[in-house]
């Protein structure tokens, strides 16, 4: 996931002038995947290699065309960057529907896209009771990047971590493309058979765009926790869908967008926090 | 480019417990832009709105679908997120064969990946005879936060900014996604006729992925400077077509990845740095 080589570094706060080293460097790996449903291509993403598999199943779930588990028929590796995944012929269907949909979206905006996840989805994160006290959450960034070796070497990479309501890391992530360590994680959790994902929480590093609630909530996640701040329609997807969103989640502080209630150090008295 | 919405704010910091208030914050807007070519959909982007034209014309130009400024006849605003761009018919023909491109795609590996945007770019930013004083290029990161208003208030937005190589701000665009600030100044340029970017520097707030170096070679940009980390990609392609790419620069410091002969505060005796 990672590779060396030498750069120039250039520090200028040397009292003698510029202090310039020729030093390595480690790099997070990034190159393309194809993703290709029965030899069809769906999608070319730019990731970090390894985990696969559980990218295309993840992409291939949260972005519609396979709805449950039992969809899919088999995922093969073709070469280093081509997964090829056969599924049932409803599945493949979406393929050529979804292409549909997005050319032929007409008076396109924020709350039309919305509705189009909402309806989409197969799972009612709603009704989902899960709670999860303050200061289980406040952990989490910190557990994330405790279980993350290549992030600290890098800084390039970042990571998703799915975790139970007690912060216990279920599953960690990690990509040059966020939405891509999302999808690698509902990948993992479809070949476990863990979807819909309730009662858990998906910290992720960056911050909390439109794209990553929607993935959440196709894998039925009903908290999001991000490390910075969410965009509006980000907020207008988890209030539509009741998942609780927090975003800014740094240090000892958090702010709650959506659905505070479930953000609680003693569940018998919600008011509580 | 902004919205007001009430959050609760929970602070664990406190001594008696954790202080919860609710408050106002300020999110940065996400919403759809759909970019078609002569009324037939080419991309539709989560984006902020605002530069909607440059971003339309940015993204065409650094996909490679217009190549030159006196291919695009006319772009129209059709409604709030659409933009509809009338094009000459070899740049229109370029939407079906860049399709036809991503799906044939086989044995798809990082190196063609180089070579497709290699060739596809009508510039050679290789020969750029621009020279960028270290002091010059520490102070970007803070004249782009400085010019940045929303930034600060939202905590959401990326931005890129185009200086010359004195240090002179020439345009900066904000956006929830990088790729479309980058987009957003590139369609600035192509309207102000000033492609390809000769002589300047472009600065962006993340990271430096693969995609962002694309867009810059497309434009003519022979110097990228990121806050965060490149990829390995990004390397590649920095290194292949001679741009100057820069990361890590934070504080008085920063990593040059490739072409560091074009950062010296001495140009008569380029060793000096």
């Amino acid at each position: 996931m990672t590779e060396r080589r030498r750069v120039v570094h250039v520090d200028g706060s040397s009292v003698d002038g510029n202090r310039v080293v020729e030093r390595p460097d480690t790099l997070a790996v990034e190159e393309p995947l194809e993703i290709r449903v029965a030899g069809r291509s769906v999608s070319v993403t730019m990731r970090t290699p390894g985990h696969d598999l559980d990218l295309a199943l993840g992409f291939l779930l949260t972005e519609g065309v396979v709805t449950k588990p039992d969809e899919i028929v088999e995922a093969i590796a073709c070469g280093d960057n081509v997964v090829d995944v056969a599924t049932t012929d409803a599945a493949a269907a979406r393929v050529v529907e979804r292409r549909f949909y997005t050319s032929s979206s007409c008076g396109l905006c924020g709350k039309e896209s919305v509705d189009a996840v909402r309806t989409r989805s197969p799972y009612d994160v709603s009704t989902d009771g899960v709670v999860v006290a303050p200061a289980v959450l406040t952990a989490l960034p910190h557990r994330l990047r405790e279980a993350q070796r290549v992030f600290e070497r890098t800084g390039g990479l970042h990571a998703a971590g799915l975790f139970t309501a007690a912060g216990e890391l279920l599953c960690l992530r990690e990509d040059v493309g966020r939405h891509n360590a999302v999808d690698k994680i509902v990948g993992w959790a479809l070949q476990q058979d863990r979807l819909p994902l309730t009662g858990c929480v998906l910290q992720v590093s960056g911050r909390a765009s439109f794209e990553l609630v929607q993935k959440a909530t196709l894998a039925g996640v009903p908290m999001l926790a991000a490390v910075s701040a969410p965009s509006s329609l980000a907020v207008a997807l988890a209030e539509e869908t009741g998942m609780t969103l927090v975003g800014f989640l740094r240090g000892e502080s958090f702010n709650v967008y959506t659905r505070p209630d479930r953000i609680t150090s003693c569940p018998s008295c919600p008011e509580r926090r």
